[in-house]
Protein backbone atom coordinates (compact mmCIF):
# COMPACT_ATOMS: atom_id res chain seq x y z
CA UNK A 1 0.00 0.00 0.00
CA UNK A 2 1.44 3.14 -1.07
CA UNK A 3 0.94 6.33 1.21
CA UNK A 4 -0.92 8.21 -1.47
CA UNK A 5 -3.65 5.13 -1.18
CA UNK A 6 -3.73 5.30 2.48
CA UNK A 7 -4.58 9.02 2.59
CA UNK A 8 -7.26 8.45 -0.05
CA UNK A 9 -8.56 5.74 2.20
CA UNK A 10 -9.01 8.09 5.06
CA UNK A 11 -11.21 10.51 2.59
CA UNK A 12 -12.80 7.39 1.59
CA UNK A 13 -13.66 6.78 5.37
CA UNK A 14 -14.78 10.07 6.88
CA UNK A 15 -16.89 10.84 3.77
CA UNK A 16 -18.46 7.10 3.76
CA UNK A 17 -19.14 7.98 8.01
CA UNK A 18 -20.13 11.25 7.39
CA UNK A 19 -23.02 10.56 5.08
CA UNK A 20 -23.86 6.91 7.22
CA UNK A 21 -22.99 4.68 4.39
CA UNK A 22 -21.12 1.24 4.17
CA UNK A 23 -18.36 0.61 1.41
CA UNK A 24 -18.83 -3.21 -0.75
CA UNK A 25 -16.14 -3.85 -2.45
CA UNK A 26 -16.39 -6.78 -6.15
CA UNK A 27 -12.72 -7.28 -6.98
CA UNK A 28 -11.23 -9.26 -9.89
CA UNK A 29 -7.93 -8.27 -11.30
CA UNK A 30 -7.09 -6.30 -7.98
CA UNK A 31 -7.68 -9.58 -6.05
CA UNK A 32 -8.75 -8.26 -2.77
CA UNK A 33 -5.93 -5.22 -2.50
CA UNK A 34 -8.99 -2.59 -2.53
CA UNK A 35 -10.52 -4.48 0.72
CA UNK A 36 -7.07 -5.16 2.59
CA UNK A 37 -6.11 -1.60 1.66
CA UNK A 38 -9.37 -0.31 2.50
CA UNK A 39 -9.05 -2.15 6.04
CA UNK A 40 -5.71 -1.43 6.96
CA UNK A 41 -7.19 1.98 8.70
CA UNK A 42 -7.61 1.07 12.49
CA UNK A 43 -11.92 1.36 12.96
CA UNK A 44 -12.67 0.53 9.26
CA UNK A 45 -15.44 -1.57 10.71
CA UNK A 46 -17.38 1.53 11.17
CA UNK A 47 -17.48 1.96 7.18
CA UNK A 48 -16.18 -1.40 5.31
CA UNK A 49 -19.13 -4.25 5.35
CA UNK A 50 -17.39 -6.81 3.24
CA UNK A 51 -15.98 -7.85 0.27
CA UNK A 52 -15.93 -10.30 -2.61
CA UNK A 53 -12.76 -11.74 -4.59
CA UNK A 54 -14.49 -13.03 -7.66
CA UNK A 55 -10.81 -14.38 -9.14
CA UNK A 56 -12.81 -16.71 -11.50
CA UNK A 57 -15.78 -16.45 -13.76
CA UNK A 58 -17.32 -19.19 -12.14
CA UNK A 59 -17.35 -16.79 -8.53
CA UNK A 60 -18.46 -14.17 -10.35
CA UNK A 61 -21.59 -16.72 -10.97
CA UNK A 62 -21.83 -17.50 -7.69
CA UNK A 63 -21.25 -14.86 -5.46
CA UNK A 64 -22.39 -12.20 -7.15
CA UNK A 65 -24.82 -13.35 -9.85
CA UNK A 66 -23.38 -12.15 -13.08
CA UNK A 67 -24.98 -13.81 -15.62
CA UNK A 68 -23.03 -16.53 -17.09
CA UNK A 69 -24.15 -15.08 -20.84
CA UNK A 70 -23.16 -11.81 -20.41
CA UNK A 71 -19.58 -13.33 -19.93
CA UNK A 72 -19.94 -15.43 -22.48
CA UNK A 73 -21.21 -12.39 -24.45
CA UNK A 74 -18.90 -9.66 -23.40
CA UNK A 75 -15.90 -11.55 -21.44
CA UNK A 76 -15.42 -10.81 -18.04
CA UNK A 77 -13.33 -8.11 -18.63
CA UNK A 78 -15.89 -5.33 -20.35
CA UNK A 79 -17.97 -3.06 -19.38
CA UNK A 80 -21.55 -5.22 -19.01
CA UNK A 81 -19.52 -7.78 -16.64
CA UNK A 82 -17.93 -5.19 -14.01
CA UNK A 83 -21.75 -3.28 -13.61
CA UNK A 84 -22.88 -6.43 -13.03
CA UNK A 85 -20.63 -7.31 -10.73
CA UNK A 86 -21.42 -3.67 -8.84
CA UNK A 87 -24.89 -4.62 -8.49
CA UNK A 88 -24.37 -7.80 -7.50
CA UNK A 89 -22.40 -7.05 -4.94
CA UNK A 90 -24.77 -4.68 -3.47
CA UNK A 91 -27.85 -6.96 -4.03
CA UNK A 92 -25.77 -9.92 -2.21
CA UNK A 93 -24.64 -7.11 0.85
CA UNK A 94 -28.50 -6.49 1.57
CA UNK A 95 -28.10 -2.83 0.22
CA UNK A 96 -29.69 0.21 2.06
CA UNK A 97 -27.32 2.35 3.12
CA UNK A 98 -24.21 1.68 1.28
CA UNK A 99 -22.53 1.69 -1.69
CA UNK A 100 -20.24 -1.01 -4.26
CA UNK A 101 -17.68 -0.75 -6.53
CA UNK A 102 -16.33 -3.36 -8.20
CA UNK A 103 -13.04 -3.90 -10.75
CA UNK A 104 -12.37 -6.41 -13.61
CA UNK A 105 -9.07 -6.43 -15.63
CA UNK A 106 -6.18 -7.45 -17.13
CA UNK A 107 -3.15 -6.91 -14.60
CA UNK A 108 -0.81 -9.06 -16.85
CA UNK A 109 1.60 -9.99 -17.60
CA UNK A 110 -0.46 -12.72 -19.38
CA UNK A 111 -3.55 -13.00 -20.66
CA UNK A 112 -3.82 -9.59 -22.28
CA UNK A 113 -5.64 -9.44 -26.35
CA UNK A 114 -5.07 -7.36 -29.18
CA UNK A 115 -8.30 -5.71 -28.41
CA UNK A 116 -7.72 -6.02 -24.65
CA UNK A 117 -4.02 -5.77 -24.07
CA UNK A 118 -2.92 -5.89 -20.39
CA UNK A 119 -3.62 -2.75 -18.27
CA UNK A 120 -7.53 -2.60 -19.78
CA UNK A 121 -9.10 -2.31 -16.66
CA UNK A 122 -12.98 -1.61 -16.05
CA UNK A 123 -14.40 -0.28 -12.25
CA UNK A 124 -17.94 0.75 -11.60
CA UNK A 125 -19.58 1.97 -8.79
CA UNK A 126 -23.36 1.23 -7.51
CA UNK A 127 -25.33 3.48 -5.30
CA UNK A 128 -28.42 2.11 -5.55
CA UNK A 129 -29.47 3.68 -7.54
CA UNK A 130 -27.32 4.65 -10.92
CA UNK A 131 -24.37 2.87 -11.79
CA UNK A 132 -21.10 4.52 -13.05
CA UNK A 133 -18.79 2.83 -15.14
CA UNK A 134 -15.42 3.64 -16.05
CA UNK A 135 -12.62 2.01 -18.37
CA UNK A 136 -8.82 2.67 -17.81
CA UNK A 137 -6.13 1.90 -20.17
CA UNK A 138 -2.93 1.83 -17.66
CA UNK A 139 0.66 0.38 -18.53
CA UNK A 140 3.24 -0.88 -16.32
CA UNK A 141 3.90 -3.84 -13.90
CA UNK A 142 1.76 -6.15 -12.71
CA UNK A 143 1.94 -4.53 -9.18
CA UNK A 144 1.59 -1.03 -10.60
CA UNK A 145 -1.39 -1.69 -12.78
CA UNK A 146 -2.89 -2.90 -9.70
CA UNK A 147 -2.19 -0.29 -7.69
CA UNK A 148 -3.23 2.00 -9.96
CA UNK A 149 -6.38 0.89 -10.33
CA UNK A 150 -7.12 0.70 -6.55
CA UNK A 151 -6.23 4.54 -6.58
CA UNK A 152 -8.45 5.43 -9.05
CA UNK A 153 -10.94 3.38 -7.58
CA UNK A 154 -10.49 5.24 -3.98
CA UNK A 155 -10.00 8.82 -5.87
CA UNK A 156 -11.72 9.02 -9.05
CA UNK A 157 -14.55 6.68 -8.33
CA UNK A 158 -15.51 6.70 -4.47
CA UNK A 159 -14.03 10.25 -3.45
CA UNK A 160 -15.65 11.90 -6.35
CA UNK A 161 -19.26 10.48 -5.67
CA UNK A 162 -18.96 11.05 -2.24
CA UNK A 163 -18.21 14.58 -2.54
CA UNK A 164 -20.63 15.45 -5.07
CA UNK A 165 -23.33 14.03 -2.82
CA UNK B 1 3.21 -7.50 1.13
CA UNK B 2 6.61 -8.55 2.45
CA UNK B 3 9.59 -10.66 0.08
CA UNK B 4 8.97 -13.27 2.60
CA UNK B 5 4.90 -13.23 2.31
CA UNK B 6 5.81 -12.99 -1.91
CA UNK B 7 8.22 -16.42 -1.42
CA UNK B 8 5.75 -18.00 0.88
CA UNK B 9 3.23 -17.00 -1.55
CA UNK B 10 5.31 -18.84 -4.55
CA UNK B 11 5.65 -22.23 -2.60
CA UNK B 12 1.53 -22.32 -2.07
CA UNK B 13 1.13 -21.90 -5.09
CA UNK B 14 3.65 -24.52 -6.38
CA UNK B 15 2.27 -27.04 -4.34
CA UNK B 16 -1.49 -26.25 -4.93
CA UNK B 17 -0.74 -26.86 -8.56
CA UNK B 18 1.43 -29.97 -7.88
CA UNK B 19 -1.83 -31.00 -5.85
CA UNK B 20 -4.33 -30.10 -8.72
CA UNK B 21 -6.12 -27.54 -6.01
CA UNK B 22 -7.69 -24.46 -5.48
CA UNK B 23 -7.42 -22.17 -2.86
CA UNK B 24 -10.73 -20.30 -0.95
CA UNK B 25 -10.18 -17.77 1.38
CA UNK B 26 -12.45 -16.18 4.06
CA UNK B 27 -10.88 -13.52 5.64
CA UNK B 28 -12.02 -10.89 8.56
CA UNK B 29 -9.55 -9.16 10.48
CA UNK B 30 -6.71 -9.60 7.80
CA UNK B 31 -9.78 -8.08 5.16
CA UNK B 32 -8.44 -9.67 1.94
CA UNK B 33 -4.61 -9.34 3.01
CA UNK B 34 -4.66 -13.13 1.91
CA UNK B 35 -6.33 -12.49 -1.43
CA UNK B 36 -4.47 -9.74 -2.29
CA UNK B 37 -0.55 -11.14 -1.69
CA UNK B 38 -1.89 -14.69 -3.12
CA UNK B 39 -3.49 -12.49 -6.62
CA UNK B 40 -0.23 -10.69 -6.78
CA UNK B 41 1.58 -13.60 -8.35
CA UNK B 42 1.16 -13.54 -11.97
CA UNK B 43 -0.90 -16.71 -13.04
CA UNK B 44 -2.47 -16.85 -9.62
CA UNK B 45 -5.56 -17.66 -11.74
CA UNK B 46 -4.39 -21.56 -12.22
CA UNK B 47 -4.75 -21.71 -8.23
CA UNK B 48 -6.70 -19.22 -6.47
CA UNK B 49 -10.25 -19.06 -6.84
CA UNK B 50 -12.03 -16.99 -4.58
CA UNK B 51 -12.12 -14.76 -1.24
CA UNK B 52 -14.79 -13.86 0.75
CA UNK B 53 -14.07 -10.67 3.07
CA UNK B 54 -16.44 -11.05 5.67
CA UNK B 55 -15.64 -7.86 8.16
CA UNK B 56 -19.16 -7.43 9.67
CA UNK B 57 -20.84 -10.37 11.44
CA UNK B 58 -23.57 -10.02 9.30
CA UNK B 59 -20.91 -11.03 6.08
CA UNK B 60 -20.46 -13.69 7.67
CA UNK B 61 -23.61 -14.96 7.95
CA UNK B 62 -24.86 -14.19 4.59
CA UNK B 63 -21.99 -14.85 3.06
CA UNK B 64 -20.44 -18.33 4.72
CA UNK B 65 -23.32 -19.59 6.52
CA UNK B 66 -21.85 -18.84 9.98
CA UNK B 67 -24.82 -19.63 12.60
CA UNK B 68 -25.30 -16.07 14.38
CA UNK B 69 -25.76 -17.95 17.78
CA UNK B 70 -22.32 -19.53 17.26
CA UNK B 71 -21.02 -15.66 17.44
CA UNK B 72 -23.48 -14.62 19.47
CA UNK B 73 -22.01 -17.36 22.24
CA UNK B 74 -18.35 -17.30 21.34
CA UNK B 75 -17.72 -14.38 19.85
CA UNK B 76 -16.66 -13.71 15.83
CA UNK B 77 -13.31 -14.25 17.39
CA UNK B 78 -13.20 -18.20 18.60
CA UNK B 79 -11.87 -21.38 17.06
CA UNK B 80 -15.75 -22.25 16.68
CA UNK B 81 -16.41 -19.12 14.25
CA UNK B 82 -13.09 -19.70 12.53
CA UNK B 83 -13.89 -23.01 11.62
CA UNK B 84 -17.62 -22.34 10.91
CA UNK B 85 -15.96 -20.04 8.47
CA UNK B 86 -13.50 -22.03 6.67
CA UNK B 87 -16.39 -24.82 6.17
CA UNK B 88 -18.22 -22.34 4.57
CA UNK B 89 -15.86 -20.65 2.43
CA UNK B 90 -15.52 -24.34 1.11
CA UNK B 91 -18.81 -25.19 0.61
CA UNK B 92 -20.10 -21.75 -0.98
CA UNK B 93 -17.21 -21.75 -3.36
CA UNK B 94 -18.57 -25.52 -4.76
CA UNK B 95 -16.06 -27.91 -2.88
CA UNK B 96 -14.13 -30.43 -4.36
CA UNK B 97 -10.21 -30.55 -5.31
CA UNK B 98 -10.14 -26.96 -3.11
CA UNK B 99 -8.79 -26.26 0.43
CA UNK B 100 -10.01 -23.34 2.15
CA UNK B 101 -8.53 -21.20 4.54
CA UNK B 102 -10.02 -18.49 7.53
CA UNK B 103 -8.92 -15.61 9.84
CA UNK B 104 -10.96 -14.13 12.47
CA UNK B 105 -8.56 -11.86 15.11
CA UNK B 106 -8.38 -8.83 16.63
CA UNK B 107 -5.92 -6.69 14.79
CA UNK B 108 -6.44 -3.43 17.16
CA UNK B 109 -5.44 -1.05 18.54
CA UNK B 110 -9.19 -1.16 19.82
CA UNK B 111 -11.08 -4.19 20.01
CA UNK B 112 -9.40 -6.05 22.90
CA UNK B 113 -10.66 -7.59 26.23
CA UNK B 114 -9.17 -8.57 28.78
CA UNK B 115 -10.11 -12.19 27.80
CA UNK B 116 -9.17 -11.33 23.92
CA UNK B 117 -6.35 -8.86 23.70
CA UNK B 118 -5.47 -7.33 20.53
CA UNK B 119 -3.51 -9.57 18.65
CA UNK B 120 -5.55 -13.04 19.39
CA UNK B 121 -5.99 -14.56 16.16
CA UNK B 122 -7.47 -17.77 15.25
CA UNK B 123 -6.63 -18.98 11.97
CA UNK B 124 -8.50 -22.16 10.31
CA UNK B 125 -8.09 -24.51 7.39
CA UNK B 126 -10.68 -26.89 6.28
CA UNK B 127 -9.35 -29.68 3.19
CA UNK B 128 -13.00 -31.37 2.99
CA UNK B 129 -12.55 -33.81 5.73
CA UNK B 130 -10.60 -32.47 8.31
CA UNK B 131 -10.56 -29.07 9.71
CA UNK B 132 -7.55 -27.36 11.13
CA UNK B 133 -7.46 -24.65 13.59
CA UNK B 134 -4.50 -22.37 15.44
CA UNK B 135 -4.42 -19.89 18.26
CA UNK B 136 -1.95 -17.03 17.06
CA UNK B 137 -1.52 -14.53 20.41
CA UNK B 138 0.40 -11.95 18.29
CA UNK B 139 1.77 -7.92 18.96
CA UNK B 140 2.67 -5.49 17.37
CA UNK B 141 1.17 -2.71 15.22
CA UNK B 142 -2.19 -3.59 13.22
CA UNK B 143 -0.68 -3.25 10.12
CA UNK B 144 2.68 -6.08 11.74
CA UNK B 145 -0.45 -8.00 13.38
CA UNK B 146 -2.24 -8.41 10.05
CA UNK B 147 1.05 -8.97 8.28
CA UNK B 148 1.97 -11.66 10.89
CA UNK B 149 -1.23 -13.48 10.90
CA UNK B 150 -1.04 -13.79 6.77
CA UNK B 151 2.54 -15.28 7.27
CA UNK B 152 1.09 -18.02 9.74
CA UNK B 153 -1.75 -18.89 7.34
CA UNK B 154 0.39 -19.10 4.36
CA UNK B 155 3.18 -20.54 6.24
CA UNK B 156 2.31 -22.80 8.87
CA UNK B 157 -1.02 -23.87 7.96
CA UNK B 158 -0.84 -23.98 4.00
CA UNK B 159 2.73 -24.83 3.40
CA UNK B 160 2.63 -27.35 6.15
CA UNK B 161 -0.51 -28.79 5.43
CA UNK B 162 0.42 -29.19 1.72
CA UNK B 163 3.65 -30.44 2.74
CA UNK B 164 2.39 -33.23 4.41
CA UNK B 165 -0.26 -34.30 1.76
Amino acid sequence: MTEHSSDLVKTVANLLIDKNLLLVTAESCTGGLIAATCTELPGSSQWFDRGFVTYSNQAKQDMLGVPAHIIDKYGAVSQQVVEAMARGAYIASGGENRISVSVSGIAGPDGGTPDKPVGTVWIGLFDGNAIYSRLLQLSGSRSEIRTATLNDVLGSMLVSWLSRK
